[in-house]
């Protein structure tokens, strides 16, 4: 056996919300080199029934937050939804991340079993502690991030696969 | 400790392929619906330096067959990247699932210190075994599979994200 709850996903969250971060940077010197009113690229989306990149960023963050708390019996932080700036939206993955450094691995031991219950408008979705990891936070974490990047990649701001995955096998 | 090398892997790529098996079918229906070529589909990006969609659609099955193979040290299959359109795309879908379907857990056990190494055509990338599957093999797998998705919604597709996460907490 080689990951624990946490070593399955904290560390994860971090890296994907710190390379977040680099790729929200590169849209802000791509809206300034373009003179372009970062607000729209912060509302920008890939179809017109698809959320914006502020929601990518917002859902990328509440997802890793989630996940954090739920696991390891923490209060959940609560953000308000309501950046509209690269700014904002770089400050609400800051606040994310100060939330996740503060957890520790003793906090998530015996989560596997823990029952999970996420209440959205249209559907209840009920996990094991172990099942909420693999099959609903990181594939939705990456989802999040990875439309982040194809929104910003469909702007034309210039990114590569190097900019999501971070510094990783050196 | 509640994930051993393969469980954190195995069967979450193959839920992901089955998902994105789902996917391409849609944009099949979509295809016959709009009387669109599906080749036109198959070859759709999000921008014209991205790849299009049956190189996400490779890649995807690629990392699946490479985290496989290199975890638990059985020959991978070679396939061609020959692929035009999305019937031939939900075979290699099927055989990249049939490869999976192979591996027993076993085979994985003490994979997590193995040295791996990833040659590109710009970098060699060097992992051991656990960061493998942390740094690459799952972020890597929801990128090409959620640009897959992300290319057929911004054509005009029908989905959603449960046609993403599939049937989950249920």
């Amino acid at each position: 056996m080689s990951f624990s709850q946490y070593s399955a996903t904290i560390p994860l969250l971090i890296s994907g919300l710190k390379n977040l971060k680099g790729i929200l940077a590169k849209a802000q010197q791509f809206a300034d080199a373009k003179k372009v009113n970062p607000q729209t690229i912060v509302a920008s989306r890939l179809a017109v029934d698809m959320l914006p990149l502020s929601k990518q960023v917002q859902i990328a963050c509440d997802t890793a937050k989630g996940c954090g708390a739920r696991l390891s019996d923490t209060d959940m932080p609560k953000f308000e939804d309501n950046e509209t700036t690269l700014d904002e939206l770089q400050l609400r993955i800051d606040r994310t991340l100060a939330f996740l450094d503060t957890l520790n691995p003793e906090g998530f031991e015996g989560s596997e079993d823990k029952a999970i219950v996420l209440a959205f408008p249209s559907v209840t979705l009920n996990f094991s502690g172990q099942d909420y990891v693999t099959q609903f936070v990181l594939p939705n974490f990456y989802f999040h991030l990875t439309t982040a990047y194809a929104i910003l990649r469909h702007l034309g701001v210039e990114l590569g696969k190097g900019d999501y995955l971070g510094r990783v096998g050196g």
